[in-house]
């Protein structure tokens, strides 16, 4: 009974699984979702995750949504590379680094991707600059933290690593835009500027499979 | 060596840890935090939680902050009364219900929540109306899933339940002021229009425990 994971080209949450997998050296089936062509709208789909989102993971009859759920769940059912800790401490510092990014990290980084996805930079100049310096302050705790530890939460690779580098990406990829260069969003070029995460995007890279995660319509 | 925990009144990060707490009968020494004092701003608390936050825990020479993080590494130093599942399925299903509250119901629900906090009602009167839609939206779901098993993500009582309950109150709180009854939020009488989850209440009222926990300046 293989796992079958539904994910999107370029979604920060489902590229977070499939890393998880891959860490983990978990089997699975990769089922490709198209937004265009509204294959997370088919009924099959929805069966699976009402809310028609991806990632969702079906596991023999188990289906399961919302990328952090299916990151304990993986790691409960395949406690090999354990990556939520060995410990109640440890636990506690890969939950509190997640709980960082996606309180305090991803709602300034969204304030900065989102408008240059949709359109409206021009309506939002203002507040894209204030989150960028919301931003650079949450990278430079993990800067300073990587650089001591070498990765997130502890030292060694985690689910946080694996949860907040998608983001990076992101992040980094819209940086890199035409239209974002006025704005001097203070992330690029990021080897200079965080150097110490650099060294650890370097690290994920490397890791064994994670080719197979990267987004296709980024290449 | 007892659990040191620092709260502040009416936080419903911070009530979370504290149902936590009297949920598994782990013996805690309580601090609560006066902001208006800046207590979560002296070097001692800020050598503990160098963000400056509520909840936070001091367990012997651990110090941990952020409220989920704080749950899962009580659930795993002291199992009884387990909250996360006792399963990867469970674990997974309570993930999915604490990352659903997570990215759908808080957004909305500070959105209907932080105007009448902070006064700025009438600038946002279109985006509270839309906001409170979505709320319900989320609700009818909650609605659904108690009506059907009682609790949020299992058929017992979970550190999901425990993580969205101070959320409701608050919103329900807000909802019951003065100024919101012009908008006709769409929650009250709460317990007709969602009466699954006005049981649901009482239920987690009726915790041993539960009183301590009880916002003071809420009295």
């Amino acid at each position: 009974m293989t796992i079958e994971v539904y994910w999107g080209s370029g979604s920060p949450y489902a590229w977070r699984v499939l890393l998880t997998l891959e860490a983990k050296k978990i089997p699975y089936v990769s089922h490709l979702i198209e937004f265009s062509k509204k294959e997370h709208k088919t009924p099959d789909f929805l069966a699976l995750n009402p809310r028609g989102k991806v990632p969702t993971i079906k596991d023999g009859d188990y289906a399961l949504g919302e990328s952090l759920a299916i990151m304990a769940y993986l790691d409960r059912k395949y406690p090999e590379v354990p990556l939520f800790g060995q410990s109640a401490e440890e636990t506690g510092r890969v939950w509190k680094a997640i709980s960082e990014q996606v309180s305090y990290l991803e709602p300034a980084g969204f304030r900065v991707i989102v408008p240059f996805f949709v359109g409206t930079v021009e309506d939002n100049a203002e507040d894209i600059r204030d989150a960028a310096a919301e931003v650079r302050e949450e990278l430079a705790l993990m800067e300073r933290l990587i650089g001591e530890q070498r990765w997130f939460a502890l030292g060694k690779l985690t689910a946080a690593d694996l949860a907040v580098y998608p983001f990076i990406e992101t992040l980094l990829r819209v940086a890199g835009k035409e239209d974002a260069k006025p704005f001097d969003l203070g992330l690029l070029p990021f080897a200079s500027r965080y150097p110490a995460m650099e060294a650890w995007r370097q690290r994920i890279r490397a890791l064994p499979g994670y080719d197979k995660t990267y987004p296709p319509h980024w290449r």
